[in-house]
């Protein structure tokens, strides 16, 4: 019986980035269904006590020369946006807002986001910027920036975070198979494993 | 040329334990030589400002699955230990001892090291403890011990802590071919293709 592989992500993490480009070919594979979870990372470190990895100096000046070596492995184009971090309330809010209400457009409007943060590098902290981003990507911006306004898509990315920490999730991504999780972009051969159990 | 493979390690770190298990295979395959780099991960942490993953428990309860599905694919035993953490000071002041009289002990002394703490989960940090599983495991344990009050090994771990957080290492296992730096025992893949570029 075909599996689901749910994936709990937000835009600003390079290792989400990195994990949904390899998301269509994983469930091609396996047949699984995938299922997008936006949360905010933001509220999950908050929640948890966890810290993203630039917290720590050292850290901070690895993570994306490992990055990049699992791009080149997987031959996916990846740049260090130089305005990391984003941050992406208003983003993760409206991707709440359009699965929630089942839209169509909410696959394209997840890789137009990516693209523009972790290909082209732009700076989605500004507001002119991300309208003209998901102008150009052919959306329409005022819409979109309207329903991350909506009080009850707040309440639903707040809500989700919230059940994602509830659920064990303490960073990005994670994804889980049945009641099994997995952290990370470079755990997805084991959730390989998990979809063909 | 045949390459060098440095790799920092800490008893306490079960990462650390586990990319130890596969160090000879990649050896083997890639003609590498590997230098043992011991060092005090709980002085890399408060030098770096890194924590372990314990210091969050939604973490805590994912990294041993995490580990236990590493040793699994691996085909090698892992306890979880249930005196963890262990306070490995003297455990490591021994290995940097034995490595800088180049005694011929130091594999094998590591090897019973790490069975005792993550294959056999005794207490190592009972130090009547530590002399049994050193002399069950045919070493002269108070000769051992007394290498680890030695003042200038003493020294020489802190030294070696010191050069290893000022090469950038943040954490355990890091392994490094030349100028690269690769960060756990699950980047061992990118550590061989290093090692035969």
């Amino acid at each position: 019986m075909p599996k689901t592989l749910e994936f709990y992500f937000d835009f600003g993490s390079p290792a989400a980035y990195l994990a949904h480009t390899q998301l269509p070919q994983i469930a091609a594979e396996t047949q699984a269904t995938v299922v997008y979870q936006p949360m905010l990372l933001g509220g999950v470190f908050q929640a948890t006590g966890n810290r993203p990895p630039i917290a720590v100096p050292s850290k901070a000046a690895y993570v994306f020369t490992d990055f990049a070596r699992f791009a080149k492995r997987h031959r996916v184009p990846l740049v260090l946006n130089p305005h990391f971090p984003i941050v992406t309330t208003t983003l993760m809010r409206i991707a709440i807002g359009l699965k929630d209400r089942q839209d169509p457009l909410f696959p394209a409007y997840m890789d137009a986001v990516y693209r523009a943060i972790w290909v082209e590098g732009h700076n989605l902290n500004d507001p002119a910027v991300v309208a003209e981003v998901l102008q150009r990507a052919g959306f329409d911006a005022a819409a979109l920036l309207a329903l991350g306004q909506d009080p009850a898509v707040k309440e639903s990315l707040k809500a989700a975070t919230d059940a994602a920490v509830a659920r064990g999730v303490f960073g990005a991504p994670t994804t889980f198979v049945g009641g099994e999780m997995f952290w990370g972009q470079d755990r997805l051969d084991f959730v390989r494993e998990a979809l063909l159990a």
